[in-house]
C-alpha cells in the first residue's frame, strides 16, 4: 500500500470511527463505486441517487456564482443525517444515525 | 393581517436579520413563489433549481428507509451557504454568506 492508499484508508477508518457513523461509501467522479461499509446493492443505489443530487447542487451554486464551487452537501432527515463530500477525484458519502450530533457539529464548527 | 401570516413575515424577518443572510425565497410545493427578497428573476431561478434538488433529496431519504423524511438541506459552497427547508405546505430557502458561521451553527447545534 503506498502513503496515497494508506491516507485514504486511514482517513476512511477514522470518519466510520465517528459516533453514529452508519456507513459510509466513496464513488469516482464517473460514479464508479470505489469502496463502501454497506452491501455492494445498497452502495450502488445510494451512490447513483447522490451523484445526481450532486451534480444538480454544482449546477445550483454555480447558478449562484459561476466561479463558485460546491464543497458540501448535506441532508437532514428523521433518521439519518447524509453527508456528500465532493472531492477533486472522489466523493465521499457519509450516513449517519440523526441522534448523533458531536459530527454534525465539528463539521459546522470548522466550515 | 391574521395570526398566521403575521406569525410568518415575523419568522422571515427574524430569518433575514441573521448575520450574513443574503436571501430568503419561500415557495409553496407546487413551485410557486410566495414570498422572496430577492430579484423576482433570480428568485424564480433559484426556486426551480431548489425544487428539483429538494425532490431528489427526498427521493434519496426515502431509498434509505420508506418512512424517512427530509428535514433539512444544507450546500456548502466557497462563497455562499445555502439552506432548504421543506414543511408541509412550503419550503423556505435561505442563502447565507460563507463566512457566516453562527445560522449553520445555530441550527446544527439545533438538531
Amino acid at each position: 500500500m503506498n502513503n496515497v492508499q494508506q491516507e485514504f484508508e486511514e482517513t476512511l477508518k477514522r470518519i466510520q470511527s465517528q459516533n453514529g457513523v452508519v456507513g459510509v461509501i466513496v464513488v469516482n467522479n464517473n460514479g464508479d463505486l470505489i469502496t463502501s461499509t454497506l452491501d455492494n446493492r445498497s452502495s450502488v443505489s445510494h451512490a447513483e441517487m447522490i451523484m445526481k443530487l450532486a451534480d444538480n447542487a454544482k449546477g445550483f451554486v454555480r447558478n449562484l456564482d459561476p466561479s463558485n464551487e460546491l464543497t458540501v452537501l448535506r441532508m437532514g432527515s428523521k433518521r439519518r443525517e447524509v453527508l456528500v463530500a465532493p472531492g477533486k477525484d472522489f466523493i465521499i458519502i457519509v450516513l449517519q444515525k440523526q441522534n448523533h450530533k458531536s459530527f454534525m457539529k465539528s463539521i459546522a464548527n470548522s466550515l
